[in-house]
């Protein structure tokens, strides 16, 4: 049971999880198309992030921490806009987003999450 | 218990935490006043993680890792003496502290910390 | 037990871990001589890692997650190249990379890395 402290849309601003079952977490995903918008981006690393959590058993139910990576952060309103309606209503994680340079020049945005296991 | 290793006034080298009880999570946070100074905010941030640490049942007394986050590297020391400071004698945890931009251009620091609850 | 998805050379794409044992995490690392190149410096802190790991009674061959820094990301492939001998096949963490300046500026990479005990 995760125990959400000020949750809002985009993050809670701490969550309690009992260090118990098991966690999944995922590499730091980016999208099938870099040369997609931020929107298109953040949508395919999601879709990515869904599948890996259910391939694991777990969903975005039981995100407990998130960290987003955008090469421009004036791209934070955009990715923001995506996020929130992904998020489950009540559900959301911590999560810390910076900007910063990644590997293809391409990509647009790098998600990283942590879900535990019901 | 956690059992730190290396442990310096800044950091732990390594920290091991038994995967029992529950574990407590921040958001990055950052400061309420994002016109203050390197010093202000860092102290502004770590005063609202005390408030979630304690609203969560736990305390910096029981910190395992840390992130540190500064749109200007050169504020470094600036950060470290406060954050020495604050944390509690022999009890620092691993850290990781990086220079990159934030969301709001206006803001010196973000923080996120992880702590186990006894 | 750690149960790895899409495990690369390089990273997997999520891992499930049981929370039950204890975690061992370390400081994000750097190398002992900040002007080596990045090949030495990537084994430096590779190395630093190995002790801290063992200092703590496990090893890279139960890495859950690894974070990497890069100041100049231009630096990514000869950084992988070291870092893809160092893993234990088949037992790759999940991984983020991104860009960021180090406190240091001489200093080419610093890595952070969780791991469970057997």
């Amino acid at each position: 049971m995760i125990t959400r402290h000020s949750p809002g849309p985009r993050l809670s601003h701490a969550v309690e999880y009992p260090l118990n079952g098991t966690m999944v977490a995922t590499a730091g995903e980016v999208a099938d198309d870099p040369n997609a918008d931020i929107t298109a981006q953040t949508k395919q690393t999601l879709a990515k992030i869904d599948a890996l959590l259910a391939g694991a058993g777990t969903s975005k139910n039981n995100l407990v921490a998130a960290y987003i990576w955008l090469p421009n952060i004036g791209d934070f309103d955009a990715m923001n806009a995506v996020w929130e309606a992904w998020i489950a209503p009540g559900k959301a994680p911590v999560r810390a987003c910076v900007e910063a340079k990644l590997a293809d020049p391409r990509l647009k945005i790098e998600i990283q999450v942590f879900a535990v296991k019901d």
